[in-house]
């Protein structure tokens, strides 16, 4: 009876933080949306015409793709984290609402870079989002795997660095682009994408590591958990 | 004890896909309300006055309703796909969102498709989004029911192939109308009706093959999930 | 195990209705508050200033409440419904569907009736919304109920009979109240209060005719669920 | 059976409530994000172009943040409170519903605070709108716990008299400052933060009491809520 009040206390704690990300993640995906506008055009418009008068708003397309894209990113990364929980706290909650902070400011850094995307300042303050949002995303990874505080104790130390040294990359790589962003903007954008290959090559050594190892249990954890 | 540590990461893995889903189709029904606009008449108006005024806006209350009928088929057919999964993974998360993408935008190609009903672009634009969110969810599908990877080990290949062959309909239809659109909006329109008999001789093919077989449990699971 | 799906089918049917209906009402009644301006007052504006700039809008402060009130009492009644299914299929999809379509257009009705609440047709919309809403509600729960479709077996016929009796009143009591108009929007008005005491009336001779009987368990799962 | 199906309508109960909440919240939290505007400078602009035009706009950032924290504050106290409930009924809905009234208004009045921080009405809105919230929040709390009414069985008078006072804190301390706010905004505003001490010296109190007791059940259950 009383494990499973504590069982039941956990489940509880759980999905409500996961119920306000959900929510958040939902709103900023289609936020967007509302600044798309349907072109205004006189009476006897062709076909040409609307098509011209939608190129105008490329912009927006492309803002609204690129949002949806980095926040799906995030919210997958959300995913991987939190399916290693077994538990939640009050510092817990605080950590995840300050990751939603720079989550549900998303559209409108995005909206920035878009219309001023050759100014260094608007790919400083979107690589500073970036960040924060990978900042607090690490810093609740750290605060509920240390010591296994809020996971569960079965899982393997091995399994916690790799997902730690994952976390980490986002929030790096974005301090560094703020700093390359001297050299121009062009030069922080492409360093964006150093993380994949720098992701790539964490996945790899953790593979070689595990597979040097008779207990593959890890592997097959951090396998499904993706 | 590690077999309900597998359901419950499954449960989790489901049900996040889902919170978005139905965060996002929330946000798609009631997004279009805030393009209905209260008239502002002179102190002295009539009931006659407010409801002339309130018809130059019956564009957008079509608009609205369109738009929450294809968001509610596109929910149903959702509903159905994602009733067969058992589990999840990060690539079903990424088709899932692709899909979501489109249905985020459907408010903003319904309103073009109205605002310019004549213009061919406007029926290309929307067959097109409504063949995007289409594809993405037969894909969704195919890669989760391919080999059972995400579905239940029981379901049978015929039912698999039926909710395919289903899916598949709704993206294939709005491609060919694309191409019907040259003949004039009007045509590519009615074709859209088309998918109703189309999808209505494969359930009935589906039921035929089924009712000569003595095995009648497809039968039941088909229906049951309808 | 079959049994287990099946109980974990239903549970999918039902949830996923929930969570659309759940994320349409946050947002329907949250939505007013983006009608909520901040007064634009000179700099050297003092309190008196900013209380009369703002109590020029206490018509869209009524509004909010109004429309919050509204949407409470039909979250409160989509609630009680609910909580006697135990299944769901695509037919209480679609016809919840179109009862949360009324919900979703509550905030714009609602801004109408106030800005033209002397105006018969703003009243006779006002209630149109609402009858609406209710006829569809009042048709989800008779589909559901019939021949216990979707409810418990155990439910007995007079709690659903009861129910049905409860559901049907807002409708038709609008319906009437559409009618009443002609007298005068105050007259309609005033009508739609007539529900108060007519839902009492229904509740004490439910009560009146259970008490004359030994079994009481309708009386109490029809308590719990209220 | 009858046992089962009675935790299941508990959950069912629960379930919607802490789902339309937690959909409000998402929605408060982020729906001023719509008052940050992307500048619109001319063509030859520079970053520091940029930079001027965003800090003109520092205020909506500061409001946007306060507005986040302060509506963190709350989710986390609602998350508290109903960590402690077993059931719900009709009234704990509507009480939640009016507490749930003022959380999505606190944009707006975040908005009005910002802009007018030296007037005492703008301070007297507010605190206002805090105090609404608090009173909401204390009363659905004091409603569950009276009689164990909605609340565990097992859930000890002092851990609930306990709550009972943290929640009561709120609301008092805004009703002071409402008065307070005669000397000056900033009286007003800084009688404010005496919450924490406050809080703090209640906290501080019912661990006193404990440690002279022998059993220490509440101490971990108020830990483990917290």
């Amino acid at each position: 009876m009383a494990e499973e009040d504590e069982a039941s206390r956990r489940r509880y704690s759980l999905d409500r933080i996961l119920a306000i990300s959900d929510g958040v993640f939902a709103f900023a995906v289609t936020l967007l949306v509302l600044d798309l506008f349907v072109p205004v055009l006189s009476s006897g418009a062709t076909s040409v015409d609307l098509g011209q008068a939608l190129s105008k708003e490329s912009l927006s397309f492309v803002s609204y793709l690129l949002s949806f894209f980095i926040a799906g990113v995030w919210w997958n990364a959300h995913n991987r984290n939190f399916g290693f929980l077994r538990d939640a706290d009050s510092k817990l909650r605080w950590l995840n609402l300050l990751f939603l902070l720079w989550i549900a400011l998303l559209p409108f850094f995005t909206k920035i870079l878009n219309q001023y995307a050759n100014l260094q300042l608007a790919v400083v303050l979107y690589a500073f989002d970036q960040a924060g949002a990978g900042f607090f995303m690490t810093l609740s990874w750290w605060y509920s795997s240390r010591n296994h505080r809020l996971v569960d104790r079965t899982l393997e130390d091995r399994t916690i660095r790799y997902i730690t040294l994952r976390n980490a990359v986002a929030p790096l790589s974005f301090i560094v682009s703020m700093g390359l962003s001297f050299f121009g903007a062009l030069v922080a954008f492409i360093s964006w994408f150093a993380m994949v290959p720098a992701l790539m090559l964490i996945h790899r050594l953790e593979r070689t590591t595990e597979s040097k190892q008779t207990d593959t249990q890890t592997n097959e954890q951090t396998d499904r958990q993706e």
